[in-house]
């Protein structure tokens, strides 16, 4: 069946919600969110490109910062309300220069940084 | 610092995303929503529970189907805006049966059925 952006399941700000897991390793490092015409951007450049919530505008991810995102595989979940990318990330994925955004954990009810900023 | 569900960022409705990873393995198994209240069941009881936007009430996942969701660790984004649940998942986490509810793929323009139901 042909892909059709269109046919996903956007909510009332006209997004989805985007997983991005390192296509090599398996971590997840960052969730972010997508219009229908990013879904297309990202499938036709193989740059992954996002809806910036708090810019409103597009996002090429790394296009300031160098760390890119090239796509391997965009996924679909069952609902049509939330896609995967696996993607080749270069350097770091967070803005806090660490390699993934989620670097906190709960650990006996406190929160805990796990992993430090990339050299 | 001790951890306070209260604190985390909501969204208008009250809800963040959760990103279900299987601990053992790394696979992505779904995406769904928690209030803080379902955050704060979830660290208490180690049963993963999410709040069900369609039925408007918590779900503890694998209540009714028996695939449950043991927490494993909770961990949180750089803009505390979304989750990321390491679980040990008991069968199928996706309603259709299989493993993943990421189980269609694009590939040259077409969407790809990557995963059979479980047995």
């Amino acid at each position: 069946m042909a892909f059709d952006p269109q046919e996903l399941r956007f909510d009332a700000q006209g997004l989805i919600p985007v997983i991005a897991q390192d296509e090599a390793t398996g971590e997840v490092l960052m969730l972010a969110w997508m219009n229908a015409e990013a879904v297309r951007r990202t499938l036709e450049t193989g740059r992954v490109t996002y809806w910036s919530r708090s810019r409103q505008s597009y996002w090429v991810k790394g296009e300031t910062s160098g760390h890119t995102q090239r796509l391997i595989e965009m996924r679909i979940d069952c609902d049509r309300d939330c896609l995967l990318v696996l993607i080749e990330q270069t350097g770091p994925a967070c803005h806090t220069n660490r390699r993934s955004c989620f670097y906190t954990a709960i650990r006996e009810g406190a929160e805990v940084v796990i992993a430090e900023p990339m050299e």
